[in-house]
């Protein structure tokens, strides 16, 4: 199965949050998202509605463009992992 | 509000498809996701799954890294309009 767009972005919004030494509480409260709900982002099992992520972002103090940058970057990773793709 | 994800990527897939010239019709066939859904991702109203975003893209013969990296450059100039944000 091909990398899913939700599992490089729960992986970068978790690095981000990893990076500044913050806890999945934290955060969470900063963005006003349950922690479950958080985890579940972080950990590729649940898509981030576009309201959520920009208030993951806005908790985290990144922005968006940053984070589709990153997300982007790891899918030049992963598409160089599966082979030839679709220019 | 702010700009959405969703509002971006939606632009992004609009714009690819019009570039190709082909219509909703044929990349809805190709991406085997209903007409209806895709014209709403692509007005920004839904938000797309990462497996019908992955659909979507290979339907269009594109790069997710592509799509992804070109929603971030969108977010920059959405952000630059905004004002000053959380770096």
């Amino acid at each position: 199965m091909a990398t899913l767009a939700r599992e490089l972005l729960g992986e970068v919004l978790r690095a981000e949050r990893m990076r500044q030494g913050r806890t999945l509480r934290e955060v969470s409260v900063a963005a006003r998202v349950s922690l479950g709900y958080l985890s579940e982002v972080e950990r590729g099992q649940k898509e981030a509605s576009s309201e959520l992520l920009y208030a993951i972002s806005q908790a985290l103090g990144v922005s968006l463009s940053k984070v589709y940058a990153e997300v982007s970057e790891l899918f030049v990773e992963a598409e160089a992992k599966s082979g030839p793709m679709a220019a």
